[in-house]
Formats: structure tokens, sequence, C-alpha cells
């Protein structure tokens, strides 16, 4: 398996040679930084626009398939970046788990929401590998299908993201519900938290036998708690996952993403037991050069909206990212999803400004 | 002027006996840290939405003084904390400059975005001191109703959050349209920028005059740039805004709040010449004990939802905070403001709780 090219014990592979984003993470030295971007994949596209009317329902298209190998393979067809990321969704382990889910169109993503301990017997884990048994089928297609040189990144949600969701009932701008819950009953927030651990360990255990040679986990909503509540709820959850997908899979590497962490990201990098982190576009590059690069690898941080404006303010935020991080551990990325009325040919010169890096 | 209490030829006076918050910002000792609430006035006081109900119109309760005062003045009978802040809101000045502004039930403030530097020819300083004159006599009246121990605080929104509203035309998840007007055409955005800071140091300078014994300005949305932004729309506009002060009015304290700088705040506090920094609550607090108080005072930073669970659990983040802070320059405060269905007994407790430890 290609993760393995960490091994001490292994001389550098073909594997390695091909693929930026492997030998980065892996702290070897590449021909330039790997880049990909977060949600690539998406509503930017036409193609994908195209895709997604296939099917009315989100869910649906994303245990298809064939749309979701088809959604992931369209950016790399027009962008050749080092990088796929499995199109899936982060609540797609609270659907397994048996929480009713729907997506309404400009609302996003509507749960029955579970507010307090009580409402965790509405959940159960039984059948839930059948229930996302597609999604490893895509990644399995994926492995199989990418071009040589672009590794395949799987993905989950951190516990504390997919958490407020399930709290929320959807999204939320200041999380209150869950703070409440957290904050009023610790101990029985703590068990929606390690179901959610043990429930990620087994879906990213399997996305990785299925061939996934990186994973991702996205905290979208870290930034929302105080210092304590961040030590518990997003750093210790993402120690235990990722410690216990390494004792299964040696030398995979997994990448957090603890967005909007702000002056706990040392903490974070210093505790999660993470190869990477992703810094979101907040993070200054020399602060990340001098104290996080030395730790782990750091993948970052274009505005998204420096994405949408694009031109010469672009390729000079490009290339200020490039100068002060390029000399470590480095994937380029955003800092946060590309946003949907992004004109591609910007992200078509964004790959192309990375390349000439070479 | 109960400012001049710093200024050194002056001894401590009565006044920096009785205001413990100047008193602090001074550097001097106090029996016990300072305390007040963002949003203490507001919402959810019971007294507040009876006063509320008196106008449909929310800009029309602001410039009216009977209401301003009364709404300013209901928190300190209930709490009696150690500053009023003037009932107001950061979008009276887009309104005195003739942006068409208009709160809507549920959904906030909408304004006519201004999209480009060609919209700020919408834009007119005549006439806006008079506009704003009903603040400067709400202020008025304040500094001579107040309670002796309590100090006055007056404010204005931050250059780059006043800007978000204008530009977005009300609140934003992402602030896409400022930040592509500010990524795109920068000496554009920074006319708009430019023209608020000269307008907010007349507006706090008559804020001052008038009996405001303190300023904060809050940039609320501060955490949505990346560093170089920062530097340039949210430090600057302050760092600016802050000297004019200063120097019109020696030994004004000057709190800044720039919520969400995470990694930045450090050259916020170093650059932006405030002499207290507003914390929103995730910043750690043996961080800021270790590398912010020696440089300022600091304020801060119960989690408003905390405030809401109240009970033991917000017993012990009170204590917590006053244990990690209480040893330097610090005024007790939340993260940000409270929120409406806050029990107002739970606030009573807290203040209780601050109270008890002189």
């Amino acid at each position: 398996m290609s993760w393995a090219i960490t091994n001490p014990a292994m001389p550098s592979s073909d594997i390695i040679n091909r693929k930026r984003l492997l030998a980065t993470l892996a702290g070897e030295t590449v021909d330039r930084p790997p880049f990909w971007l977060m949600r690539q994949a998406g509503r930017h596209l036409p193609e994908y626009r195209t895709l997604r009317d296939k099917t009315r329902n989100f869910l649906e298209f994303c245990y298809t398939p064939d749309l979701a190998v088809e959604a992931t393979l369209q950016p790399v067809r027009r962008y050749h970046p080092d990088a796929a990321i499995l199109f899936a969704d982060i609540l797609l382990i609270p659907d397994a788990l048996g929480q009713p889910l729907d997506y309404l169109a400009g609302e996003g993503p509507v749960l029955e929401p579970i507010r307090n301990a009580d409402g965790l017997t509405r959940l159960s884990r039984q059948g839930i590998h059948e229930h996302l048994s597609p999604v490893y089928e895509t990644v399995t297609r994926l492995a199989a299908e990418l071009p040589d040189d672009v590794a395949l990144i799987g993905f989950a949600g951190a516990p504390w993201t997919v958490a407020t969701y399930m709290v929320e009932g959807g999204g939320s701008r200041d999380h209150a519900h869950t703070k409440r819950w957290a904050f009023g009953d610790p101990a029985g927030f703590d068990r929606l938290i390690d179901l959610l651990v043990e429930v990620t360990i087994e879906y990213l255990d399997r996305q990785v036998l299925a061939g996934a040679e990186v994973v991702q986990l996205f905290d979208t909503w870290a930034g929302a708690l105080p210092e304590a509540a961040f030590r518990r709820w997003c750093i210790d959850p993402v120690r235990r996952i990722a410690g216990a997908l390494k004792n299964r899979h040696p030398g995979l590497p997994i990448i957090g993403f603890p967005r909007g962490a702000g002056q706990s990201l040392t903490t974070f990098v210093r505790h999660a037991g993470v190869d990477a982190v992703s810094l979101d576009s907040t993070i200054p590059l020399a602060w990340a050069a001098d104290v996080l690069q030395p730790l782990v690898a750091v993948q970052g941080n274009l505005d998204p909206q420096m994405l949408a404006v694009g031109g010469s303010a672009m390729a000079a935020a490009i290339d200020d990212i490039l100068a002060q991080l390029g000399g470590g551990r480095f994937v380029f990325n955003l800092g946060h999803g590309i946003v949907p009325d992004t004109p591609p040919e910007h992200v078509a010169a964004l790959a192309a400004r990375i390349k000439q890096k070479a």
C-alpha cells in the first residue's frame, strides 16, 4: 500500500517519486510543492452542476459511486492537482447512525436535532458500514482510476464539527445548543463525541483499506470553543482517531484542519498526532514557517475570495505563500473551500502558477 | 475630565478610587477586578423589551436620548457593574453618512450596499454631527446620571467591521463582496476605510467631550482577514483612530476588540496603540497572561453561552478566568455579547461572584 512509503526500512519507491503529496507528507524533497484545493470538486464547475442535476437528492448523489467517482475526477481532468479528495459529505456519519437528514435547496443540511444525552438512544451503529458501503466502493474505484501521480485523500468531519450539526439540526452561527449541552453536561456530551470518535475510526479505516492514501479530518467549527473545551472536544477526539488509524496503518499520513483554532493551533499541532495541519486564511505565514513547519507539514492557505478575485492580486498572494512556506514541508491549498461562483479559469491560473515553480 | 487621572502630573484622585475600570486601565491596583458585560443592555432584560416596544424603529430608539439613556441604565440598576456602555449601534455612522439603513425583524440591519469606490459618492460627511447629536446628548446625560463608581464607555465599530456591513448590505457569513473589493481594488477600498477612520475619530472625540471616560472599538469581523489585510484594514485604522484621540485627549483609555484575531492578536496589541484588548472566548488564558498582560490590560472572556448555562459550570469558568488573569491588569467581561435568551439571574450570579472576590 502506498502509504507504506514512510516506513524507514523501505527505500523511496516509484510511488513516492510519482506522488508529490505523499512525498511531502513523508518529509521528502519534491520538485515543487504539491497542491489540491478544498472543494475542488463541486458547484464552481459547470460539469458538476450538470452531474448534480441527475438526482434531486444530495445524499443519493453521495451514495451513488458512478456520480461520486465522476464528481471527484472532474477537477482532476481540468486542473491535474496532486491529489483528489473523495466526493462525500461530513454528515454521512449521522445519516448512517440513523439521524434523519435532508438537504434543502438554499438552506443546507437539516437534521432532526439531538439536544441531550437522552437523544443518543435514537442513534444506532448497527449496519452503518453496509449503509456507507457505496462510499467505500467510490474509494476503491477512484484508487484504480486516478492518474498515477495523483494521491487519493479520504476524509471525515471531526467529531466536534459533526456534533454541532447533529445538535443544532443544521448549520449555525453560534452553536448555542451544542455549547450549552457540552458546557452544562460535559459527561453526557462526551458520549456523543465518543460515539463519533469510534465510528469515524471505522469509517476512515475502511476508506484506507479501499485505497485512500491520506486522510483529512475537517473541524470546520473548531474556532467556536474556549481553550479547555477545544482540548477536550477538538484535540482529544482527533488524537484518538489519528492514534487508532496509525496503529492499524503505520505511516498513514493524517491531515488535521482545526479551522479558526487561532491561538490554540500550536497546542493542536503538538497534541493531536497529525502529520500535517491545514491552515485557515488568517494564519500568519511567517509564524507558521517558524513555529509549525518544524513540527508538521503545513497546508494552505489562500483566501477563497482571493481565488474568486483572480488576476494579479491572486498571483501576488500565491507567490507570497509559496515564498514564505515553500522552503519547508508544504502543501498548497486554500484556507477554506472554493466558493461556488469562482471562475474555473482562476483555478486553472492558480494551478499553472504553482506548476511553473517546478 | 475623569480620564485625566492617568496624567502623571496628577495624584490619584477620588475618581480613580471610586471607578475600578479607570483605575485598572491606568495600571493602578484595585480591590477586585472591574467588570461589565458586552450587551449588558438589551434584549435579555425584560425591562428593555418593554422599553423597546415604545418605538418600532430601532434607529429612532438609538436617536432618542430618553430611551437610550434608560436602556443604558437598566443593567446598571440590576447588576451594578463597574461600567456602563452607551446604548447605540455601530451602524449609526453609515446612517449618518447617508447610506439608507433599516432594521428588519429577524433579519438584522439591511443597507443599500456600496460595492465599489464609485459608490462612495453616495456618502456625505455634511451635517453628520447634527445627525448624531442625540447620541452626544445621551452621553452627556449618562455622565450626569450614572452612579459615582460606574465608568462611562463610549464606542464605535472599527472601520473594517463597519465597512463589511456597508459593502454586504447587512450581516454576512463570508464577507465575500467586501473581501473582493478590498483584494481586487485595495486603493479604492482604502478610501472607504479612510473615510470611516476620519468620521470615527470625530464621532468618538465628541463622545469623550460629552463625558465618555473610555472608548472601545468593536472589530467584530477582524477574524475574517488574512494577515496582510488584517494589518492594513484592522490594525492600521485602529492605530490612526487611537492616535488621534490620544492627541486630543491625553490619557484617554482605549480598548480594542479585534474579535477572532487569533494568531494576529499579539501584532494587534503591539501596533494598534490601545491600552486594553478585549479577548474573545477562544483566547487561552495562560497565554494571554504571559504574552498580552505585560503589554496592555486584558478584558474578557467568558463564553456568552456559558452565561446562558449558568450554575456550577459558569461559576467554575468565572473562577478559572479570575485565577489566570486576575493577577494582572484585568477587566472581567464576556468574549462576545450577552445572547438574548440569557436569564438575568445568571448575570446577577456572575456579578455577585465577581464582587465577592473583593
